[in-house]
Protein backbone atom coordinates (compact mmCIF):
# COMPACT_ATOMS: atom_id res chain seq x y z
CA UNK A 1 0.00 0.00 0.00
CA UNK A 2 3.24 2.42 0.51
CA UNK A 3 3.83 4.46 -2.28
CA UNK A 4 7.85 4.05 -2.41
CA UNK A 5 9.48 7.14 -3.58
CA UNK A 6 12.72 6.38 -2.06
CA UNK A 7 14.03 5.49 -5.16
CA UNK A 8 12.52 8.95 -7.17
CA UNK A 9 15.45 11.03 -7.93
CA UNK A 10 13.47 13.85 -7.30
CA UNK A 11 12.45 13.31 -3.83
CA UNK A 12 15.89 11.78 -3.27
CA UNK A 13 15.49 10.67 0.82
CA UNK A 14 11.60 10.14 0.92
CA UNK A 15 10.84 7.54 3.12
CA UNK A 16 7.36 5.24 2.01
CA UNK A 17 4.77 6.58 2.90
CA UNK A 18 0.60 6.24 1.71
CA UNK A 19 -0.74 8.55 -1.42
CA UNK A 20 -3.50 10.85 -0.51
CA UNK A 21 -6.18 8.20 -1.80
CA UNK A 22 -4.63 5.70 0.47
CA UNK A 23 -4.72 7.58 3.44
CA UNK A 24 -7.27 5.60 6.31
CA UNK A 25 -9.25 7.23 8.48
CA UNK A 26 -8.77 5.01 10.84
CA UNK A 27 -5.26 4.86 10.55
CA UNK A 28 -5.14 8.67 11.08
CA UNK A 29 -7.09 8.70 14.04
CA UNK A 30 -4.94 5.84 15.57
CA UNK A 31 -2.47 7.86 14.86
CA UNK A 32 -3.25 10.83 16.65
CA UNK A 33 -4.72 9.67 19.49
CA UNK A 34 -1.64 8.90 21.50
CA UNK A 35 -0.57 12.27 23.47
CA UNK A 36 3.25 12.15 22.21
CA UNK A 37 2.25 11.55 18.66
CA UNK A 38 -0.67 14.71 19.27
CA UNK A 39 2.16 17.16 20.33
CA UNK A 40 4.42 16.41 17.38
CA UNK A 41 1.39 17.26 15.00
CA UNK A 42 0.77 19.88 16.70
CA UNK A 43 4.76 21.22 16.87
CA UNK A 44 4.99 20.72 13.20
CA UNK A 45 1.40 22.26 12.47
CA UNK A 46 3.06 25.57 14.10
CA UNK A 47 5.99 25.87 11.98
CA UNK A 48 3.64 26.42 9.31
CA UNK A 49 5.13 24.05 6.02
CA UNK A 50 8.12 23.83 6.92
CA UNK A 51 10.44 20.92 8.52
CA UNK A 52 11.62 20.13 11.77
CA UNK A 53 14.63 17.27 12.50
CA UNK A 54 13.71 14.57 14.67
CA UNK A 55 16.25 16.02 17.46
CA UNK A 56 14.28 19.36 17.24
CA UNK A 57 11.31 17.82 19.57
CA UNK A 58 11.88 18.15 23.41
CA UNK A 59 9.77 15.20 24.45
CA UNK A 60 9.74 12.85 27.83
CA UNK A 61 10.49 9.58 25.72
CA UNK A 62 13.60 7.71 24.88
CA UNK A 63 15.09 8.50 21.75
CA UNK A 64 14.02 4.45 20.15
CA UNK A 65 10.05 5.40 21.74
CA UNK A 66 10.49 8.72 19.64
CA UNK A 67 11.20 6.84 15.95
CA UNK A 68 8.72 4.70 16.40
CA UNK A 69 5.89 7.76 17.20
CA UNK A 70 7.27 9.17 13.55
CA UNK A 71 7.08 5.98 11.85
CA UNK A 72 3.65 5.78 12.98
CA UNK A 73 2.66 9.26 12.16
CA UNK A 74 4.67 8.92 8.48
CA UNK A 75 3.11 5.46 8.16
CA UNK A 76 -0.67 6.56 8.84
CA UNK A 77 0.18 9.85 6.41
CA UNK A 78 0.16 12.49 8.83
CA UNK A 79 3.91 13.33 8.11
CA UNK A 80 5.87 13.32 5.52
CA UNK A 81 9.94 12.42 6.56
CA UNK A 82 13.34 13.13 4.45
CA UNK A 83 16.78 11.57 4.89
CA UNK A 84 19.11 14.26 5.37
CA UNK A 85 22.89 12.54 5.81
CA UNK A 86 22.44 10.86 9.49
CA UNK A 87 19.19 13.07 10.28
CA UNK A 88 15.42 12.55 9.30
CA UNK A 89 13.29 15.90 8.62
CA UNK A 90 9.87 15.87 9.28
CA UNK A 91 6.85 17.73 7.56
CA UNK A 92 3.34 17.76 8.26
CA UNK A 93 1.26 16.43 5.55
CA UNK A 94 -1.49 19.36 5.97
CA UNK A 95 -2.44 20.01 2.25
CA UNK A 96 -3.14 16.19 1.83
CA UNK A 97 -5.13 15.46 4.92
CA UNK A 98 -7.45 18.48 4.44
CA UNK A 99 -7.68 17.07 0.52
CA UNK A 100 -9.02 13.22 1.78
CA UNK A 101 -10.16 14.35 5.02
CA UNK A 102 -11.77 18.28 4.89
CA UNK A 103 -11.69 19.82 8.47
CA UNK A 104 -10.23 16.89 10.69
CA UNK A 105 -6.83 17.78 11.12
CA UNK A 106 -7.72 21.39 12.03
CA UNK A 107 -10.15 19.94 14.51
CA UNK A 108 -7.71 17.98 16.06
CA UNK A 109 -5.32 20.56 16.46
CA UNK A 110 -7.75 22.97 17.64
CA UNK A 111 -8.63 20.72 20.36
CA UNK A 112 -4.99 19.53 21.33
CA UNK A 113 -4.37 23.26 21.64
CA UNK A 114 -7.11 23.52 24.19
CA UNK A 115 -5.88 20.45 26.32
CA UNK A 116 -2.16 21.35 25.94
CA UNK A 117 -2.66 24.73 27.48
CA UNK A 118 -2.89 23.86 30.66
CA UNK A 119 -0.81 20.55 31.15
CA UNK A 120 2.52 22.09 29.19
CA UNK A 121 4.53 23.45 32.25
CA UNK A 122 4.40 19.88 34.06
CA UNK A 123 6.86 18.68 30.65
CA UNK A 124 9.42 20.84 31.59
CA UNK B 1 -12.97 10.53 36.63
CA UNK B 2 -16.29 8.83 35.56
CA UNK B 3 -19.18 10.29 36.54
CA UNK B 4 -21.39 8.14 38.14
CA UNK B 5 -25.52 9.04 37.70
CA UNK B 6 -26.29 5.66 37.84
CA UNK B 7 -28.08 6.49 41.50
CA UNK B 8 -30.00 9.69 40.31
CA UNK B 9 -33.63 9.54 40.01
CA UNK B 10 -33.53 12.24 37.48
CA UNK B 11 -31.43 9.35 35.20
CA UNK B 12 -32.60 6.04 36.15
CA UNK B 13 -30.68 3.87 34.15
CA UNK B 14 -27.77 5.78 33.20
CA UNK B 15 -24.59 4.03 33.19
CA UNK B 16 -21.64 5.84 33.95
CA UNK B 17 -19.99 8.63 32.07
CA UNK B 18 -17.30 11.46 32.14
CA UNK B 19 -18.75 14.66 32.39
CA UNK B 20 -18.08 17.03 29.29
CA UNK B 21 -15.13 18.97 31.15
CA UNK B 22 -13.75 15.00 31.81
CA UNK B 23 -13.62 14.19 27.90
CA UNK B 24 -10.23 13.24 26.98
CA UNK B 25 -9.17 14.00 23.50
CA UNK B 26 -6.96 11.21 23.08
CA UNK B 27 -9.39 8.81 24.24
CA UNK B 28 -12.13 10.03 22.18
CA UNK B 29 -9.50 9.50 18.72
CA UNK B 30 -8.86 6.29 20.33
CA UNK B 31 -12.76 5.20 20.61
CA UNK B 32 -12.92 6.61 16.89
CA UNK B 33 -10.24 4.56 15.18
CA UNK B 34 -12.03 1.48 15.13
CA UNK B 35 -14.11 0.91 12.13
CA UNK B 36 -16.54 -1.08 14.26
CA UNK B 37 -16.91 1.95 16.42
CA UNK B 38 -16.79 4.29 14.06
CA UNK B 39 -19.57 2.96 12.28
CA UNK B 40 -21.77 2.37 15.65
CA UNK B 41 -21.02 6.58 15.81
CA UNK B 42 -22.15 7.04 12.30
CA UNK B 43 -25.51 5.00 12.49
CA UNK B 44 -26.04 6.93 16.16
CA UNK B 45 -25.32 9.73 13.89
CA UNK B 46 -27.48 8.85 11.38
CA UNK B 47 -30.95 9.01 13.37
CA UNK B 48 -30.03 12.61 15.03
CA UNK B 49 -30.29 12.75 18.87
CA UNK B 50 -32.89 9.76 18.62
CA UNK B 51 -31.39 6.45 20.70
CA UNK B 52 -30.84 3.10 19.26
CA UNK B 53 -31.01 -0.47 21.33
CA UNK B 54 -27.87 -2.46 21.08
CA UNK B 55 -29.35 -5.12 19.09
CA UNK B 56 -29.95 -2.67 16.50
CA UNK B 57 -26.58 -2.72 14.93
CA UNK B 58 -26.07 -4.59 12.36
CA UNK B 59 -22.12 -5.64 12.16
CA UNK B 60 -20.00 -8.54 11.40
CA UNK B 61 -19.12 -8.93 15.17
CA UNK B 62 -19.95 -11.19 18.35
CA UNK B 63 -22.09 -9.74 20.80
CA UNK B 64 -19.60 -9.49 24.01
CA UNK B 65 -17.40 -7.26 21.13
CA UNK B 66 -20.18 -5.05 20.18
CA UNK B 67 -20.40 -5.39 24.45
CA UNK B 68 -16.94 -4.32 24.48
CA UNK B 69 -17.09 -1.32 22.43
CA UNK B 70 -20.40 0.05 23.38
CA UNK B 71 -18.19 0.44 26.98
CA UNK B 72 -15.19 2.05 25.07
CA UNK B 73 -17.45 4.54 23.08
CA UNK B 74 -19.17 5.59 26.62
CA UNK B 75 -15.92 5.89 28.81
CA UNK B 76 -14.07 8.08 26.06
CA UNK B 77 -17.60 10.12 26.30
CA UNK B 78 -19.17 9.35 22.44
CA UNK B 79 -22.08 7.88 23.83
CA UNK B 80 -24.61 7.88 26.33
CA UNK B 81 -25.85 4.36 27.71
CA UNK B 82 -29.36 3.80 29.41
CA UNK B 83 -30.34 0.19 30.35
CA UNK B 84 -34.14 0.26 30.03
CA UNK B 85 -35.51 -3.40 31.23
CA UNK B 86 -32.90 -5.88 30.18
CA UNK B 87 -31.94 -3.90 27.25
CA UNK B 88 -29.23 -0.82 26.78
CA UNK B 89 -30.30 2.36 24.71
CA UNK B 90 -27.72 4.61 23.23
CA UNK B 91 -27.55 7.82 22.11
CA UNK B 92 -24.43 9.96 20.47
CA UNK B 93 -23.52 12.93 22.87
CA UNK B 94 -23.07 15.16 19.47
CA UNK B 95 -23.64 18.29 21.83
CA UNK B 96 -21.39 17.39 24.40
CA UNK B 97 -18.56 16.69 21.74
CA UNK B 98 -19.38 20.11 19.95
CA UNK B 99 -19.06 21.87 23.31
CA UNK B 100 -15.49 20.38 23.94
CA UNK B 101 -14.00 19.56 20.70
CA UNK B 102 -15.96 22.07 18.01
CA UNK B 103 -16.14 20.69 14.86
CA UNK B 104 -13.87 17.50 15.41
CA UNK B 105 -17.08 15.02 15.64
CA UNK B 106 -18.50 16.69 11.99
CA UNK B 107 -14.98 16.47 10.57
CA UNK B 108 -14.80 12.58 11.41
CA UNK B 109 -18.61 11.87 10.36
CA UNK B 110 -18.08 13.34 7.18
CA UNK B 111 -15.00 11.43 6.71
CA UNK B 112 -15.88 8.27 7.75
CA UNK B 113 -19.45 9.08 5.34
CA UNK B 114 -16.70 8.87 2.10
CA UNK B 115 -14.86 5.75 3.31
CA UNK B 116 -17.72 3.45 4.28
CA UNK B 117 -20.11 4.80 0.91
CA UNK B 118 -17.54 2.40 -1.36
CA UNK B 119 -17.52 -0.91 1.05
CA UNK B 120 -20.60 -0.70 2.99
CA UNK B 121 -22.40 -3.40 0.61
CA UNK B 122 -19.62 -6.01 1.19
CA UNK B 123 -21.14 -6.28 4.95
CA UNK B 124 -24.54 -7.09 3.90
Amino acid sequence: MDQDRAGDPECPGLLPEPAVAELRLEAVLHALSDPTRLRIVAELAGVGGGELNCLAFELPVTKSTLTHHFRVLREAGLIRQHRRGTSKMNTLRAADLAARFPGLLDAVLAAAGSCFATPKSTTH
